[in-house]
C-alpha cells in the first residue's frame, strides 16, 4: 500500500466539488461528491440520542438500499433540532442533487453540519446545488475543493488517498473528514467521507467500515462530546475490477488494512485540529488483560481536563494520568503500571513498576515542548493494547467556544 | 430546623483546630477535630482504583471499628501513589494523634490533600500534631482554623452549622469542606468533614450519610475527575442526650433532611469555589421517568466542556445542552421537552415541548450575566426529578492547571 496524491476523487469514477453558495459568510459552504456508476455504501452514525435530520436519512438509505451515487454536504447549518421541517429540507437536498443529476431521492445521502437549531436556507442551498453540478470535476482540485467545503472551524482540509493491489489490479481508497469546529460555536461535528473503486459486497464493506472506526474516530476525544451529526460514510463503486470479495479472504484483509490506515490518518487529522489544541496527544496502553480495557484507559487519560490541560502547559503530571486511570471504570493495578513520555526530544520514564521516580524535570519539559507526544503506559497484565488520540485544552479552546454566537 | 453561625465545633463536646506547621509556605496545613467522646463514625470514599494511603486507613477504620474519636488532616501534600511509605506515614499521623490525644491509633482517621507522588514530610507533620493538639478549641474560632487547615487553592473556607430538635433536645450538625483546588497543581481532591452530637445507630449514620451524598456530593461537578483522595466522613458522639435513634423513625428522617441541607450547602460551596469559575450553574430535570435518567441528563449536561464555555461566554447556547443530554447514555424524546433558564435578572424559554422559540437574546444575554443561574428542562415523561450543581470553565481553569508544578 502507498499514500498518493489527492483525496475523494483518485478512485476511479468519483467526482467531487465545493463552493461558496452563501450560508457562511465567505468560505466554501457546501460540497458535492458523485460516483458515476451506483456504488455500495456503508455507514457508522452518531450514537446520540439527538440525530439530525441528514443523519436520520442516511441510515435508513445504508439500511434499506445498501447503495448510493452522490452524497452532499452542506456547512454552516447543522440542520439539527429543527423537527419536521429538518426532515423536509433534507428530503429537498436529496432531491434537488437527484434531480440535477439524473438519479432518484434515494441515491443521495445528505450531510450537514454548523449551527444546530436553525432552519436551513434551503431555496439557497437548492439553486446552489443546481449550480454546482456542472462543476464537479475528477481532479485533485475538485476533490480538495470538496473538503474546504464541507470545513466548519477546521484550519487546515483533511484528505488522503492511497492505493494498493489486489488480483493485479490497482485499488484506491481515497478520503476527506471535518473535525470538532464551530459555526458560531454550537456543535461540534466530525464528519469522514471514503470513496473506494474497490468491488466489494455491502456487508463487508459495512464490516470493514464499523471495524475499523473502533480503531480510529471512535479512538480520538477532543472534548469527550458526541454530537448530533457525527458520521462517516464509504461509497465502493467497483471500477477499480477486482473480484468482487465476497468473504474474508486474503483481498478483504488488505482492503481493511488501507482502510484502517486512511481512517487513523484522518482521525488523527481531526485531532491535530481540535479547537485551540497546540498538542497532538498519543496514549498507548500496553500489556493490557483485554483489548476493552486497554481502550477505555487511553480514552479516559485523554478525556480528562485536568490531563489536557497539564500536557498544554508542558508539565510531566504524571499524577493526572494515573488519577483518570483510576476513575476509567476498568480495573488496573496501579501499583505494577510503568509510565513514560516520548517526543522527538527523547524519551523519559515516569514510573516504573509502580515505583514513582525521580526523573529530570527539564528533560522532561524539553521532551513535552514538543507537538507531538507519545504517553506509553505499561500494565503488565497480559498481551492487549490499545492506541488513542487527542489533544490539550488552552486558553484558545475557551475563547473559541465562549465567545457569543452573534 | 435553622442555620447557626460557626461550623464543626458547633455539635457539643467537639473541638477543633488550624495551623500553619510548613508543609505548604504561608497558609495553614494542618488541621486536627477532636471528640471528648467517642464517636460512631460513618464515610464515603472515592470510587477511583488509585485510592491514597489515608483513605485506605479510614476505610478499615469505619468497617472495622465504626468508632473513632480524632480526625488529622493535612494540607499541601495527598500522600497518593506512595506506595509502602505512604500507608507507614499515614499510619504514624495517626499514632502521634493518638499518643497526644491519649487515644489508639484506631480511634483516629487521617485525611491528606494536595501534591501526590511525592513522600510526606513526616517528622515535621508529627512536630506540628505534638504542637496543635494543645491548641484544640471547643470556639467556633477553632473550627473556623480547622476549615483554613485543609484548604488548597480554595479561596474561601466553607463550613456551615445547623440545629433542630428531636425528643425536645437540641440537637446540631456541623460540617466544613474543601474543594478541587491544587498545590502545584496535581489532584482535584474533595474533602468533607461532618460532626453532630446526634445519638445514633453506626449503620443510619452510613446509611443517612450514604443516601445524602447520592443528592450533594455526587450531583456536583467541576472538572469531571474524580481524585484519589476524595471522602466524607461524619462523626455522632451522642452528646445532644437524644434518645438513641436506632430505626428509621421520624428522628431519623428529621436528621437525614438537616444533614441533607449541610451536605448540599457544602457541595455547592465547593462548585462555586471550583477552579477558575466565575458561575455556579444549577440544572433540574424535572418530570422525567426515573431519577436515575433525571440525574445521568444533568450530570452530563454539566460536565460537558461546550456547555460549560458557552456558560462562560454567557451564550444562551441551548443546542449544547441537548447535544450533552443526547450522549448522556440514557433515553429521553428530544422532540418533546422544554428548556428554561432563569436568574435574579429574570427568566426565559428557549425550547417549548421540542419546539425551538425564536428568544429575546438582548434577555437571554442579560440572565446569563448573573452569577447563579438555574437550567430547567422539563422531560414530561413523569413525576421525578433531579438537581446538580456544577460551574463554567473559564480561561483561568485553563491557567490554575497548565502552569507549571515546579
Amino acid at each position: 500500500m502507498q499514500i498518493v496524491q489527492g483525496g475523494v476523487t483518485v478512485p476511479l469514477g468519483f467526482q467531487a466539488i465545493g463552493d461558496h453558495i452563501g450560508i457562511k459568510k465567505k468560505r466554501k459552504d457546501l460540497s458535492l461528491l458523485y460516483s458515476k456508476t451506483p456504488a455500495q455504501v456503508a455507514g457508522v452514525f452518531t450514537t446520540n440520542v439527538v440525530k439530525a435530520a441528514p443523519v436520520i436519512w442516511n441510515q435508513q438509505i445504508v439500511k434499506k438500499y445498501e447503495k448510493a451515487q452522490a452524497v452532499v454536504i452542506n456547512s454552516g447549518n447543522a440542520n439539527a433540532c429543527t423537527g419536521k421541517q429538518g426532515v423536509v429540507d433534507t428530503e429537498k437536498m436529496a432531491e434537488t442533487t437527484a434531480y440535477s443529476l439524473g438519479l432518484q431521492p434515494k441515491d443521495v445521502l445528505v450531510a450537514s453540519t454548523g449551527v444546530i437549531g436553525t432552519f436551513l436556507p434551503i431555496e439557497k442551498i437548492c439553486t446552489g446545488i443546481k449550480n454546482i453540478v456542472p462543476m464537479l470535476s475528477d481532479s485533485l482540485d475538485g476533490g480538495s475543493k470538496a473538503a474546504e467545503g464541507i470545513m466548519t472551524t477546521d484550519t487546515f482540509i483533511k484528505e488522503i488517498a492511497v492505493e494498493f493491489s489486489i488480483d493485479n489490479q490497482i485499488v484506491h481508497i481515497g478520503g476527506m473528514a471535518k473535525g470538532s469546529g464551530m459555526i458560531h460555536p454550537n456543535m461540534a461535528t466530525m464528519l469522514s467521507f471514503i470513496t473506494t473503486d474497490i468491488s466489494i459486497s455491502q456487508t463487508l464493506l459495512q464490516k470493514a467500515l464499523k471495524e475499523t472506526v473502533e480503531d480510529s474516530y471512535h479512538m480520538i476525544s477532543v472534548d469527550g462530546d458526541t454530537s448530533t451529526n457525527d458520521m462517516v460514510l464509504v461509497l465502493a463503486n467497483g471500477l477499480a475490477n477486482n473480484i468482487g470479495i465476497q468473504e474474508e479472504n486474503e483481498a478483504y484483509f488488505k482492503f481493511k488494512q488501507a482502510l484502517q490506515y486512511v481512517n487513523i490518518y484522518l482521525a488523527k487529522q481531526i485531532v491535530k485540529d481540535g479547537e485551540g489544541a497546540t498538542k497532538l496527544l498519543e496514549v498507548q496502553i500496553q500489556q493490557a488483560k483485554t483489548k476493552q480495557q486497554a481502550k477505555q484507559l487511553a480514552m479516559s487519560i485523554l478525556t480528562s481536563n485536568l490531563v489536557k490541560t497539564a500536557f498544554f502547559g508542558e508539565d510531566a503530571n504524571w499524577g493526572r494520568i494515573l488519577a483518570a486511570m483510576g476513575y476509567s471504570g476498568v480495573p488496573f493495578n496501579p501499583s505494577k503500571i510503568s509510565i513514560n513520555f516520548t517526543s522527538k526530544e527523547g524519551s523519559i520514564w515516569l514510573m516504573k513498576q509502580g515505583k514513582v521516580l525521580n526523573f529530570n524535570e527539564q528533560k522532561a519539559k524539553e521532551i513535552l515542548k514538543e507537538e507531538e507526544i507519545q504517553i506509553h503506559i505499561f500494565l503488565y497484565e497480559g498481551k492487549e493494547k490499545a492506541t488513542a488520540w487527542g489533544c490539550d485544552l488552552s486558553y484558545d479552546y475557551v475563547k473559541i467556544n465562549g465567545s457569543y454566537r452573534t
